[in-house]
Order: structure tokens, then sequence, then C-alpha cells
């Protein structure tokens, strides 16, 4: 590829990038490369000479198990030649590689109606939410490609994240690195990705353009963030996160400096980060599965109010079907803040109570139950009613069951399986109850009028099904509970590093216990989006039958 | 360790092992000490020189993210040498080694109170069921050790699937190779285990000793087996299937053989290893999660029938609670046949109709349903009224609910989230509805009266949710059904590659495009016990988003 000969004429050129920050839907190669295709001529028209996808855009990332498939080979070789009548402008794609050495995680370039090279991914992560090497082989070779006089490298997301690899293409000669990525999105992460790009350019003196996927994939969401990064470490361009976007950088091949954006995208904050994610997650899980809309379950808390808010913002208001579904227990000021919120943000509001599904199945019991003590077994059918009636509608209407469970009832198991369990996509599975209070104060402050009503943020959460029955009854306050759970889970602290740091040694116990042995219902529960260090689901792996005790260390 | 001096009075000794093919639950480590230790204890009485313990015994196989846990190095530490105690025979021990190198699966050696050595595992499996290259790194080095002037070898389980590390061991100078193992049960795998050790024994001219687990751990079933196998291939001593067994083989250092046991074990049937693998797995869940018995559902269909005696051969009459939910659509056939599979295996029977808790539900939806015509809403209601009344016994009475879908069933989605799968383990989660017959066929054979009436296996398949439903109103005949999606799902087979061994393509297509889209039922499935070669579960990883499809190619 080297094109020398051109070299002289062009000193003092620049060479134009183009970064494709797009969502490729895991498995869906024909339209994946339609999509590359479309952005490859607009990236052209517009001067770029070269375009770059991000990660395994050709397959979506992560596929999973669609790598064992016989025909993925065939598949993607088809795909990938259907692109050599592109002409003018190299391409770099990533994609799953077959041959008989191996599956590799690869890039290939493409230019003038050739496949001029290939690099294979070196650094394959298999921890957190990462199976790679369940699937691919290691590279085992740098790859460097000249192009216009420019030493361009190649490296693979994770291949960053280690010291060598961009080390060993500085020394074979790179002028620039490409890196391309499908990241996940957690709190804090793009600070995360900057200052890492900050450190490879600097120790490196190598200037590196970082293009990453957007876009949900059922628990993860791919927030964006790309950037073209100056040897000096400085940020000369950054795309906008969770959204699509085509972005531009032009690379000075004298001064080896890329020009720098006029406006640098908006910086967001904790909250608004999160809440991006939570929606981009919800809105791409409910199209591609191909629900026209969602249902929710309203019960005038507040994890229901800002799942309202979260599904209105991702899918419209008249996507989204608010039913509240009141009992015994259900306050009057439960009543009028459910309809307050589905008001306010315009969506349908059914109310349909729960009293003949409960007495029925009460009825039906009773037999069976006529010695018996009432307990939580009356509160979970009324809980089970609800889901019950959630799921009916959804199978009648078509619209999928979202899910209210937040991060600290499904740590604890504050939650009734196949009843406010059952659903399809829980949307603060990740979120901590006081995370939850600091997100519906961020949605309030986004508009003049509050969408979530003020005494649904201040009045004391309650799941509302016995009498004056209140969640600090049997948890303790949710600032201590949560600051407990994010270090036995996010940051897999042991009951001696947790109560090292202050807190009660039996209410530490009685946490971990507890979460523990909820590990059975989080099986069954729904998928929700990630949004912090360590998620249920994928992220947190336990057995379900476990000896392993607080008390034995 | 050399005992070199003591090698020539030695000559014409015997070394004698013992296998211990025990069950050690993860996380327990301290009961999986105590049990080595009284093992220990009884096999020194029987005059055994040394003891080996299955792969990662000391905590349990697999232990997912308890490898994670900041304690794990502490906790193994101090359980390593809590048995340096125990003199007069070398003990063999599969634990997680954690150091500044790494975390590893690992074998101690253990000799007259000091740990003399280990073992690094060198090939970490990552495939199907195995994540082991989340948690482990990798051995580099062979270890051999010297007993009595005998040279042992040490490898852990996959290592003596690949072919180089027992030839490195032989070219090292062992005379004999100890392998430890947590090798899961699948149909047939003891047979591929002795074909794999005849042939690493023979083209090695090296004896081999091959110690398993055994017990259930949530999906997997250790089906010991373990095995002393002479230098030419031959099995001298086999222990039992699914039980716990201290085996022992005298090795004659001078002739390099060992002794042969008297009486082989019972080869088992493809019926039989599966049925009790299905058995073992069931008890061990139950006993192990701490719950008193299983309530179950009898609908007079056969996957009830067939998971009733499972469930009693696994946990005795008096634990198994069954209850019958005729609705309006339950024929007179199926009451009188679920009251004598119960009759037949002597568990507690209760009929208990659902009528009004169906007619409360549906009371309750008139009014949201009023424009709305009858479809399958109204039997999924059916369905979850009968998963609701077995929540709720469960939750009063403390049984563990035990699902009975097959994986026919689990494949295609003709199923009820949070209705027939509601559920905390699914008994028949991996047979087929083909093997389900054979397996009742089996079940009938082994007493004298038939406890699954002929009728039962005879009549019709029917889920009973409207007036004259069979299952092949809309599937088709279940001989087909299984081969196609064993093809698809055991084999991994394509659509091109299915429907040239002659099936109807449409037929092919249908039954791909059933699997693929049920994908969102069975994330939130109960797990239950894999004998299969690719269970559903964590063996096989679907994105639940996924635009894969089979017209594509």
């Amino acid at each position: 590829m080297s094109n020398e000969n051109n070299s002289t004429e062009l000193k003092g050129k620049s060479l134009k990038f183009a970064m494709a920050q797009s969502h490729f839907m895991v498995g869906d190669i024909q339209n994946n490369i339609q999509k590359m295709r479309s952005l490859a001529i607009e990236a052209r028209d517009n001067g770029a000479d070269i375009i770059i996808f991000p990660e395994l855009a050709l397959l979506g990332y992560p596929p999973e198990d669609l790598l064992l498939r016989p025909s993925l080979s065939d598949r993607v070789k088809a795909a990938l030649s259907s692109l050599t009548d592109i002409n003018d402008i190299v391409m770099i794609i990533g994609y799953p590689h077959v041959d008989y050495h191996g599956t590799f995680n690869s890039a290939a370039i493409i230019q003038n109606g050739q496949q001029k090279g290939f690099y294979h991914k070196q650094y394959l992560p298999n921890y957190g939410v990462f199976d790679e090497r369940r699937y691919f082989d290691k590279g085992r070779n740098q790859v460097l490609f000249d192009y216009q006089g420019l030493t361009i490298g190649l490296l693979i997301c994770e291949d960053l994240w280690q010291e060598d690899p961009i080390k060993a293409l500085k020394d074979q000669g790179a002028d620039l690195v490409v890196t391309i990525n499908a990241s996940p999105f957690e709190a804090g992460k793009q600070h995360t990705r900057q200052a890492l790009l900050h450190k490879r350019a600097t120790d490196n003196d190598l200037p590196i353009v970082y293009v990453n996927a957007v876009g949900g994939q059922d628990d993860l969401v791919f927030d964006g963030g790309s950037m073209a990064i100056q040897a000096n470490g400085e940020i000369a361009h950054e795309a906008p996160r969770f959204l699509e976007h085509l972005l531009y950088a032009s690379f000075d091949i004298e001064s080896g400096q890329f020009d720098t954006q006029a406006k640098a995208p908006l910086q967001l904050s904790a909250e608004s980060e999160t809440y991006q994610a939570l929606v981009v997650g919800l809105r791409d899980y409910v199209n591609h599965s191909g629900f026209e809309g969602v249902i929710v379950g309203l019960s005038g808390g507040i994890d229901s109010a800002l799942t309202l808010c979260i599904a209105v913002d991702a899918l419209g208001s008249d996507k989204v079907y608010a039913v509240m579904m009141p009992y015994e227990y259900t306050s009057q000021i439960s009543l009028e803040d459910a309809q307050a919120q589905a008001r306010r943000l315009n969506v349908s509001y059914t109310v349909c109570p729960i009293h003949d599904a409960v007495a029925g199945m009460r009825h039906t019991l009773a037999p069976l139950f006529s010695k018996a003590k009432m307990d939580t077994t009356e509160e979970n059918i009324q809980a089970r009613a609800r889901g019950m009636i959630l799921m009916a509608l959804s199978n009648k209407f078509g619209h999928l069951v979202i899910t209210t469970g937040n991060k600290s009832e499904m740590a604890v198991g504050y939650s009734t399986l196949y009843g406010d369990m059952a659903g399809g996509f829980d949307v603060l599975k990740d979120v901590y109850k006081t995370q939850v209070y600091a997100l519906a104060n961020y949605r309030n402050r986004l508009e003049d009028t509050d969408v979530i009503p003020e005494r649904v943020i201040t009045r004391a959460p309650s799941a509302e099904l016995r009498p004056d029955q209140k969640d600090q009854d049997s948890l303790p306050d949710y600032d201590i509970l949560d600051a407990i759970l994010k270090d036995y889970i996010d940051n897999d602290l042991g009951f001696n590093e947790i109560t090292a740091k202050g807190f009660d040694p039996d209410v530490v116990r009685q946490i971990i216990r507890l979460v523990d042995r909820s590990e059975y219902k989080r099986r069954q529960a729904a998928i929700g989006t990630k949004v912090s260090h360590k998620a249920f689901g994928r992220e947190r792996r336990y057995p379900l039958v476990n000896g392993w005790s607080i008390e034995s260390k």
C-alpha cells in the first residue's frame, strides 16, 4: 500500500479521517454493510481519505455464540467483498476473521476494491462483561500500513489498555495509531478513556484516532465519545456521547498534528450521562426487539415515576402505556401521584384495581391455607396479580412490559419473582435507590415544571403491600444500604474490609446475607442497562448453590 | 521429596492410591476440609499411601466469581495449612492458588505436615460451560515428584485432553500420571473419557490415575467414574458413577502395573445414566439450597409424570408434594392419571381447581379487554394462575417449586413465562420430548408395576389450555422436531446443513425462527441439569436483540 512516489508532492498535505461512530446491530450483517456503504460514500463526498468503523462493526458487539454459527465465515467474506466496489476512500472495518489459523477479532483494510490487509486483536478481554477468549484466538503481530507517506498502526480496544502494543507500533515506525473499539458505558468511563489516551499518546509521542461504537445491545450501552488525540495528549476532536456521529479530523502530515474542532461537545454530568445511557439502552432494546411500545405499572412511587420518564424520553409519550393497579393498601397519595405523573408526561393511563384478581386467587387458595397464618405470601399474591395483569395486557396488545426494580432492591431481593419482577427489561436494574433520587431530581431540573411530583421524591418509600409498610421497616436507610452494597458488589470488598470502614458489623452481615441469598431471584430477572462499574448479570456470576459464608472468615 | 535411598528395599513393593471421588460443595471450604480430613484418615487406615482429591475440591467446582472474593487467598491458605497435621499419607488436593504471579487452578502435594509442591493447570478451558480464563492464569511448568522410587507426574482435567502435557511428563521421566478432574456429565461422556485415557496411556506407555468429582452444582452434575488405567490402556479399577466412593488401586512398582478390581462397576445404559444425572442434579440442588421438599404441578401429562418420578427418586416420597390444578379444559383422563401417578408414588396429592383464580383475573381485565378477541392471552392466564398457586404454596410452606418444561418446549418457546415456567429448578430442561418418553419407559421397567400409567405415555400430548388442543396442532411431530432441534442446538448446524439432510426447508425455517425468538423466555427460565452435549444456559449464550437471519444465508 505504499504511496511513496506521491509523498513529495503531498508534503504539507493533510489526511482526513472520518470516524464512523455508529450503531451496528448484533447479527444484522446485511444492514450493517448497508450502513457502512452509506457512511463511506458520505465521508468520501466530504473529502475523507480514510473511514474507520468500530470493533466488530460488521457483526455488532457482543455477538456471543453467533460467532460459533457454521455460516459465519461465508457470511463475513461475502459481506466484506460486497464493499470492495467503494473506491477513493480507505475503509478500516472491524469484523470477525475466520481462517485455518483460527477465529480472530480483526480489522480489515479495504482500499480500491481490495482487502489490503488485516490486523488481529492481540489482547482479548475475558473479565467483567467480556468473554472474548471463548471465541477468539490471540493475534501475534503488529500491523502497520503506509498511506500517502504516513505509517499508520492498528489496534483494537483492549490492545490500547495494555502498554506493549502501542509501544511496539512506535518501535516499528508508526506515525499515527488508529484504534477501533466497542467500549461499553459505565459511569465516568469517558474520563477514564481520556486519561488513558492522554497517557498512551504522550508516553509514545503518537497521535491516536479512537473510534467507539454507540447504541444499546441487551444490557450494554456503547456511548461513543470517539476522539482524535494529538501526540501531546490534547483532544483535537471529540464526538458527542450516545449519538451516531460521523466525526472528521484532518491530520497534517508535515506537522504531525490534527486540526482542532471549533466546538467541543458538551461534557456530561454524572446524572446526565447515566440518564442518557438508560434512555439509549431501553430505546434500542425496544426498537430492535420489534415492540411497538412499552407498558409499565405505576405505583405512585419514585422508581416507576423515573422509569416512566426514561420510557417517554426513549420512545415518545405515544408509545408508553401506564397502568395503576391499586389494592387495599394503595394510598390516595399514590393514586393521585401516579395520575399526575402520567398526565404531566402525556401518556396513556389506565387504572385497573386488582381486588377481584386477588380475591379470586385467595379464594382458590383458601382450602389449602385454612390453617396458615398471614405472611409475605399474601403480599406476593398482590405483586403477582399485578405482574399477571401487565403480562396479559402485553400479550393482548403487544407492548413490552418494563419493570422498575432498582439495584438496591435487586441486590437484597426486595422484590417478588413473577410479580413486580415480571417483564422483559428492567430500566433501573443497575441504579441504586440513592441514584434513583438523584436522577429524578436531575430529570425534574430539565424542564420548568416537575414531571415527577415533588411529593413522590420526598415521601418515605413503601411497597404498599400491607398497612403502613415502609421500606425502612426491614432495611437500613438507603444511604447506608447503598454504601454497603457498592462496597460489596461494585468494589468486590469483603465483610472485613467493609466493617473496617466503620459500618455496623451486624448490618453488614445482614446485607451480605441478603445479597447472597437473592441470587436465585436475579438469575430469573429481566435484563437492564449496565451503568455501574459492576452490574448484575453477565458481569457478576455467582453460583446459586453456594456454601461461602461470611462467618468463616 | 526423593526417597531414593529407600528404593532398593522397596523393590517389589506396591503403592496404594486412594481416589476420593467425593462431592465438594462450592464455597463451603470448612466442610470440604472436614471431608478431606475424614477421607484421608480413612484411606490411611486402609493402608493407602496417597489420597487424591478432585480438581478444585477445596472450593468446589465451578466456583465462578467466588474466585474474585478478596478473602479467597487467606481462606485457602488457612484451609490447606489446617490439613498439615495429617501424617503418613500423601494428599493431592485441588485448590485455587493465589500468589503474586496470579491465580491458578492447582494441585497441592501435602506430605508429613508440609506442602511439598504444587502444580498449576496449563490448559484452561474457556468454551461450553467453562470460563476458566476469566479467573485463572496459565501454568507454565510440568510438575513431577518422587515417592518411594516412583516418579509421579500431575495433570489437571483439560491438560489430559491435550496431547502435549502428558508427553512432556513422559519425556521428563514420569512413571505414572495422576490427573484430577471436575468433568461434568453429558450423555456418553464416560465412554469418551475411557477412550481418551486408553489413547493417552498407550500413546505414552504410562499408567494413569484419573479422579473425578461427583454430585450436582446448579446446572452441572459431576458423575464420577474415576479410574486407574494400566499403561496398556486397560481399566484396572473404575468407581461407580454418580456415587461418592473411595476407590483404591495398588500399583506394583516393579511391574509398573495396577492390581485389578475383582468386580467392575455396572456399565450404565443411555437411559440409566441420564436418569441418574437428573436425580442427582435435583437432589443436590434441593438439599444444598436448604429446602425441605419440592412441590410440582401435575397435569396428567408425561412431563410432569416423569418429573414426579425423578423428584421421588431424588428426595423420597415424603418430600414431594403434587398439586393438580384443573380448569375447564382439563380432561377426566388427566385428573385420573395425575391421581394415579401420585398414588403409585405415594406422594402428597392435592387438587386445587383454578376456576376462581382465572375468573377473578378475567373479571379484573374485562374492562380493558372489552373490545379484544380471545387469543393466547387467555391461555397464558390459566398457566400463570397455576404458577401463582404453586408459588403461593411454596411461599407459605417452604417447598421449592420444580418445573416440568422439556428441552423441546424450551427450545421453541412452547411455554408460558411466569406460568408453567415459574419455579426454581426445571428438571427436564435439557431432555428432549422424545427422550422424555424413553426415560418414562425406562423408569416403568425398573419396577413390576408401571409408576407412570401406560395411558400417560400413549396419549397425544396436550397443554389443555383450550378445547381439543394438541401439541402437534402447532408443532411438527416430536420425532421431526427433536431431530431438527438437536442439529440446530446440540450440533450447532445451520439452515443449509439441516435441510441438506432432507428435512422440509419450511419446517426447518419455522423451527429455527421459533428457537431464535424464544431466547428471551429462556433467559428468565429456571436452571436445570445439563445432560446433553449442549444445554441451554451458560453453555449456549445468545444475544436477546439479534438481527441474525436464516434468510440472509
